[in-house]
């Protein structure tokens, strides 16, 4: 059986428990472990690795794909052995832990970290923990669930411990495509055009020699924790759905549209599980996590093909999908989130992207990270990488949040992740606003009339005018533009009286 | 004379005077023009324009490649012509009439306006008017020392202007590379693998018969009006000497450095120079713009190939570049500012980006345009481009401003056009802040420790304290966040009593 799955024969010497594998994994080392949205994560080792620190405490800058599931974070955080975490999280404990500066997280384009270790501009990995469905003929690591950042780390660490779960589908293997750029200054183009364009390997390349243990574990994958869609995201899915119909009759798209790509979270999954009733078909996807919806379009015959790093489901959708895993395989490939998410390909292929914000401005200015403007939520994630690049950048998020107490609408965000040059549509269930070629001011009338909360829109009018008094490119009352969020701080509302 | 120009003989039946061409542009047309930092714009037809309009008003929305010289934009403006206008300017009564709400400016990213053209996203070019040095046998526009946005405008637009400049020298031809990205859904890389790579053709390929008019014009290009070195900015390039020398040392590059880019202006154009003295060799550029220092520097033979979208030099270095631009050119090449500026090119390459900011703040935000967090200065220009996708993306600055009433370092920026996950390297006379890998907190340590001028050393360190008692990842105090940029708004001044 496990011959089946380590097909390398001399690496059935390195079997060895989690324990010893843990052990292996020194005071002050930086890892780095698989796992991105919640999937395919190294699950084993880490919970040794806490184990062993609750005696013997230790602490290490711990380096992932994306967000970790089976409470990984949590566990690690409440054992101190996280001392440096990236590029994202979005676990509640780890999330305390960073805003009382007791973990320091370097919050990271998704795209970008490998590049920074590739360039010995960070750390290097000591360690990489790599869950895996099969170690090929030859020595390659089959990954399961996600790449996200495995392939390179893996490559560029000393020694890699291999974390094979019996549980995860053997049907998994061939659904990957590991293609790592070439270095500098030797650097050519990613070939990819089109979302199925396969370019590189099914399976992780290493020297065998470097694999120093390999573990057996069987837990599966967290499930997603999305909502169903409710009354405000059908109706932002609405909005958006009438924006591309616009687009498709001025004849700047097909009935095909571009490719998509929707962030994770239960809201962008809601607008492209609307996607389901529109007159859209023969849609494709070119993003970094696939959930529900994209299964949904399958299944519905209106998406031929989707390529991402990671399939992060429900726990119905994993019934559904796993068993017959091998039907859906030439729809999909899985790339290291370096590839999915590259500006490169993201350019090239011209993507209409999905995000979802946390605020947003009169201006368009985009906060996706940081509740108050100083409290970290999960990250900036991928939504950075897309929203540059994307052929039309969307951000969507209901209008209030809190039963009204915030206005996801604000004079100036208090944090800003996206700058009103990367920001071309705003929506909430509210309504929509196109902001493409529109000066600042411009911008602002119609976020006012179209996306605001009609609690708020008085409010919001009587700022953007009490602005316009003093003038400029970007009209501002300086002493008043984060006085809402000062409001909700103080006063629980941003609601003034 | 002029057939040796016109090449394509039936143009010459198009030899039109500017007024005549002028009265081609109509009331509320979108006119596309060449210009890109202040070289090679239309100067004849657009001055007539004005003429015109002073006596039949009309407006047009005016698209360039960035800034223009010979005062054309204030011409404009004076004239009431300019109604709308992007993506970048620097000409200081457009610059009010902008700030007064009077001419709508769209400030975008500069590699980005001609996709959002192509693909039909903003109001379509009507007339392009393009300043050529030639035009060739088979009807193709050669330009002159600029490329920026005039073969997408020439080839997207129904007709086309030409301006043959004859005080332009003809060895100008051969220089430019032009090379359009395939429309979606077959677009393939743009195979530029090195400063160096060829892969256009040497003029704007269109077919003749949209060239409406040709109209021959002999005024020069205006020369830069950058400052000389001084001690400051002497202090800054040393840092970032010793920065790269730390980075050569550590195995991370060559003294060949990586391919380096330059923003426009005094600073950078002073710290590249300072690589005159440097113990690098062999270098490469890959920017928007080819200043003093550029041939300077392949005068002192450090620099072996610059590839930009423009040049401009100083009225001196004008008279000894132009006659020897033929010597030069197998130096050099001159892009569309699409190319020069395109993500995929710029992170392939690995450059490293050395650009202006006009303020950041104590976590690494960059501000770039906005005076007082209203008002626009320039424009974010190719600044975003760059620095998003750079392999090391520096901000320079001096660290005070106005004899010290304002600091270049501040709790929080007043506007945000480069986030801090775009930020590696802060650089201000007073020292050097290198923020990759790490955490919000303690990037402000050392910002401040290095950075800030020591008359507000300890009021921002004052701030950082208070912030933290707040906590969070990335502590403020929000009612205190701008509180700098009020002070200096009502007392002249952001030092505290």
């Amino acid at each position: 059986m496990l011959r089946d799955r380590i097909r390398y024969p001399r690496l059935l010497e390195k079997l060895a428990t989690a324990d010893e594998a843990a052990a292996m994994i020194e005071d002050g080392m930086t890892i780095g472990m698989s796992g991105f949205t919640r999937a395919g994560e190294a699950k084993a080792v880490p919970m040794a690795l806490a184990a062993r620190a609750r005696k013997h405490p230790l602490k290490i800058t711990l380096m992932t794909g994306a967000s970790l599931g089976n409470d990984l974070d949590k566990t690690l955080v409440e054992a101190h052995v996280t001392a440096r975490r990236m590029p994202f999280q979005s676990d509640p404990t780890l999330r305390k832990a960073i805003n009382a500066g007791e973990v320091m997280f370097i919050d990271q384009h998704l795209s970008e970290t490998v590049e920074l270790l590739r360039t010995r501009q960070i750390s290097p990995v000591d360690i990489a923990i790599v869950e895996a469905v099969a170690i090929t003929e030859n020595g390659g690591i089959v990954p399961t669930t996600s790449v996200g950042n495995s392939a390179s780390f893996a490559i560029l660490a000393d020694k890699v411990i291999i974390e094979l779960n019996l549980s995860q589908p053997i049907t998994l293997e061939g659904l990957h495509d590991i293609y790592i750029p070439s270095k500098r200054p030797s650097r050519m183009p990613i070939p990819i055009v089109t979302p199925e364009s396969r370019v590189g390997l099914p399976y992780i390349p290493i020297p065998p020699e470097k694999i120093a243990a390999i573990v057996v574990s069987e837990k599966v994958d967290s499930s997603s924790t999305i909502l169903p869609p409710d009354e405000d995201t059908k109706a932002i899915a609405n909005h958006l759905t009438d924006l591309l119909l616009h687009e498709v009759r001025h004849g700047r798209m097909g009935h095909d549209l571009q490719p998509l790509q929707a962030g994770i979270g239960t809201i962008a999954n809601s607008v492209l599980h609307g996607f389901l009733d529109s007159p859209f078909h023969d849609l494709k996807m070119y993003s970094e996590v696939l959930q529900d919806s994209t299964f949904e379009l399958i299944d519905a015959g209106k998406m031929t093909f989707a390529s991402a790093s990671s399939i992060t489901l429900s726990a119905e959708m994993y019934q559904r999908v796993l068993p017959r895993l091998a039907e859906y395989k030439h729809h999909l490939l899985l790339r290291p989130q370096e590839i999915s998410n590259h500006p490169e390909v993201i350019r090239r292929l011209g993507l209409i992207s999905i995000n979802t914000a946390l605020e947003f401005d009169i201006y368009g200015n985009v906060n996706s990270t940081h509740v108050g403007g100083t409290h970290m939520m999960n990250g900036i994630g991928g939504s950075g990488d897309f929203a540059r690049n994307a052929y039309l950048s969307v951000f969507v998020t209901k209008s209030i949040a809190k039963d009204g107490a915030i206005s996801s609408v604000v004079p100036m965000v208090s944090h800003v992740d996206h700058t009103e040059h990367d920001v071309d549509i705003l929506i909430t269930e509210q309504g929509l606003a196109d902001l493409r070629g529109l000066a600042p001011r411009e911008r602002a009338a119609l976020i006012i009339r179209n996306c605001v909360h009609p609690t708020y829109r008085d409010q919001l009018s009587d700022y953007f005018s009490d602005a316009l008094k003093r003038g400029g490119h970007t009209p501002h009352v300086l002493e008043e533009a984060l006085s809402w969020h000062q409001a909700f701080r103080n006063g629980k509302t941003m609601l003034k009286a």
